[in-house]
């Protein structure tokens, strides 16, 4: 096995104990992109020379007895919205051609100081307004989208070019990606991950989270993530600790929620059986299986775009006016539909969460998490724009992509998509668990007892 | 001194030792009641029955022993925006003319539990939205304005026609007709005081507070209102106890900011020196003055109005639409305009109270508490549109009455209007003392020590 294709807990002990140098994993990394880029198109920037320039400095570090804990010495791909001191934050779009970082972001600040080695920037969908990524290739199938708007990131875990990346996901951004490529995608709980220094697409939506190979990878990010910082006003002052999993598989006493309606509507069967297959295996691991019945569904559509739409508008507000062309066309349109939204739109839309996030905690109070897919489809072929359902109807990609993934953003529930498997042509299959806010541990737990019943997973094939 | 005179604390005490009974205090208040209210029109509703049973309903609990603390049997008028079970809450619109609450709000529940005695519904400017109450006289002058919106609740306080009240105060609406009448008026910090069964009339901003007589008497009011209630989603789950302020009068080692900018700007120069004068009071007490800058100034204005005029809107939609003809002018002209407005004017006025709060935050780290005018002028005459400044120029008298209250709604902080002194045609003035969130027992510690060296206040003539 290379070092590239360790998961970051296997890569992480091996560098603790001396017998990988983080060296040797960054020019492993490193050697990989060179291989791949040219097919996945996962990064904007390679920093390779940073990278080795930081690995050198881990390795020595490391032989002085001076170990920074599991992040110290990986490589890792920051999502290209997210600022690193003095280097461009391009957000994969012409608009910030000219841009250069002043500061880091909270997130890569801590990741840094927890001595994670970044090996370069990944690809955004264009200001993260989207879902499928153009740029990138999925890892498993070049023809067919990444997924999005972490797609970069996503594509680098799954093809061995990171060993963990963060995204973010203001409708299903993290999660998205992760579950078409075949990975794991946090999506923590509103509030939990500063996002200071984080370019934003709409800030009452969005989330900074890990995409990593495991559950129990999502978990050791995580514990460097979490925490307060008054720089981002959203941020929580809870404690952040205890994330890792514990080892058993035991799952007694637990109660998850299967939703009878809506998210296992307008899905594809290979995904229904794929997810329905894991949840009993939960079951067979002792855990309780509880009907749920998803509250408010008809308004979901509704509020997340009356959030999003006009609060993106207002952050693009300068440019827009300034270097309309810069923006690639979908991106564009949806900018400007922004401006034309009336303030009572906007203002229903925040009220029908304010009443979604009590129902949510009245189904949740009566279970531990619920289990449900992530996306209601495979990856589609790059370009495809409609998914055609069993009984006729068709549905925008966009809009199914996101569809089951936006109700966490809106209430601001964690959410943890693993992979549950592939489907007939090979491509991966995504399954969520969402739970109650600050419920991170009991995600994690759960995903990680699941992962542990599987065989390994295998890195992408890339090709 | 008759019964009706006497302040909270004064009658509570009295009932306690059973000096005074419930039933001669509540008949004393109704028969003020009579003599009055031909000339005031504080009550929309007076519940003279109501509150004769509830009074002698006490007064038998309490020789039975069963004394329910210092609002039993005393009392009250609640604004006719604060339902009430089996009453009609007008909000003195007629929208309302065929309305009857089923339940009681939070509030009324809470004083009912404590033994408070309902006289009547007070009068508000139509639905909260305006800063006059035309209907109501001014206790100190009936030519002149009551203040708005709880104008009803600040006369009947006032002219003695109620013991204690509750107003509600969106950009001043509780501590302007406080002012104006010589009471005492305080907006609680956001969120400490549930609204759930209160009338909305901007959600973000609505804040629910005692009008008292004295500052103690606006401790034992807070004492039985603030506590977590889920059924409003901004309620906060900060314990709430220990209002009642020590009897010391000793300041020493508080600083006291007094604003170099901003609140002395177009003041009327009678307010400006009793307001000066009250903070000179403060020093001789011990506390130390400390200037301080108001920041980000010149938005106030419009983050108020950006932030009140849709979500008004947006809560009257359907009345708007099926019976506009009911409002009268001046309101229904707000709330059309905010069919209007566009969403993203809304959100840079949500953008802008995050940065407002962030920076009186700042500010409030420097010091314990700022004082202030509460308004910059005193009660105008009834019909009066324009107060002209000394400088020459005019403005609408419903922006200068907001104009130094509404700080402390966009930021939240917490806000005590106490009476200090009278012009030289009698009208009262009030000062305000702003403090940190949930510093409510700063403001009513100095307020009171204020308080304790002045003569004891008279009640209003009432004629």
């Amino acid at each position: 096995m290379q070092p590239y294709e360790l998961t970051l807990g296997a890569a992480a002990e091996a560098v603790r104990t001396r017998r990988l140098s983080p060296v040797e994993l960054v020019d492993s990394v490193l050697e990989r992109i060179g291989r791949t880029e040219p097919r996945l198109h996962a990064y904007v920037t390679v920093t390779a020379e940073r990278a080795r320039r930081a690995a050198r400095a881990a390795e020595d570090d490391i032989a002085a007895g001076r170990h920074h804990g599991p992040l110290h010495g990986v490589p890792m791909g920051l999502k290209d919205l997210i600022d690193v001191a003095g280097i461009a934050t391009s957000a994969s779009s012409r608009v910030r051609a000219d841009h250069r970082a002043e500061a880091s972001s909270t997130v890569a600040g801590r990741l840094e100081a927890a001595g994670a080695v970044l090996v370069g920037k990944t690809h955004t969908h264009e200001f993260a307004y989207g879902l499928t990524t153009p740029q990138t290739r999925n890892a498993w199938h070049t023809g067919r989208v990444a997924g999005g708007s972490s797609g970069g990131s996503a594509v680098a875990v799954a093809a061995g070019t990171a060993t963990f990346a963060l995204g973010t996901d203001t409708g299903g951004s993290i999660r998205v990606p992760a579950a078409l490529n075949g990975v794991v995608g946090l999506k923590p709980t509103y509030g939990l991950v500063p996002r200071h220094g984080v370019t934003s697409l709409s800030w009452s939506l969005d989330h900074v989270g890990p995409i990593t190979r495991t559950v129990e990878d999502a978990a050791l990010v995580l514990a460097a993530l979490a925490g307060h910082d008054p720089r981002d006003p959203a941020s929580l002052t809870a404690p952040a600790t205890g994330y890792r999993p514990p080892t058993g598989t035991d799952l007694t006493g637990l109660r998850v929620g299967v939703p009878r309606n809506y998210y296992f509507d307008h899905v594809d069967p290979e995904v229904e059986t794929a997810v329905r297959a894991a949840v009993d295996e939960f079951e067979a691991l002792g855990a309780r299986l509880v009907e749920v019945e998803i509250p408010m569904t008809r308004y979901i559509q509704a509020t997340q775009w009356g959030l999003m739409v006009p609060e993106a508008t207002a952050y693009h507000e300068r440019t827009l006016r300034t270097v309309p062309e810069l923006y690639r066309g979908d991106v564009r349109v949806l900018l400007e539909a922004g401006e034309l939204m009336p303030a009572g739109d906007y203002l229903r839309a925040q009220r029908s969460r304010t009443l979604m996030r009590r129902e949510w905690a009245a189904v949740l109070r009566e279970v531990d998490l619920i289990a449900a897919p992530t996306v209601p489809a495979t990856a589609v072929e790059a370009g495809q724009e409609t998914i055609t359902w069993a009984d006729g109807t068709t549905e925008a990609v966009s809009d199914a992509y996101v569809r089951l993934s936006s109700p966490a953003n809106i209430t601001g529930v964690p959410s943890l998509s693993l992979p549950v498997g592939h489907d007939t042509t090979g491509l991966p299959i995504g399954m969520q668990l969402l739970g109650r806010p600050l419920g991170e541990r009991v995600l994690l737990r759960v995903g990680h007892a699941y992962e542990q019943t599987r065989p390994a997973r295998k890195l992408a094939p890339a090709a």
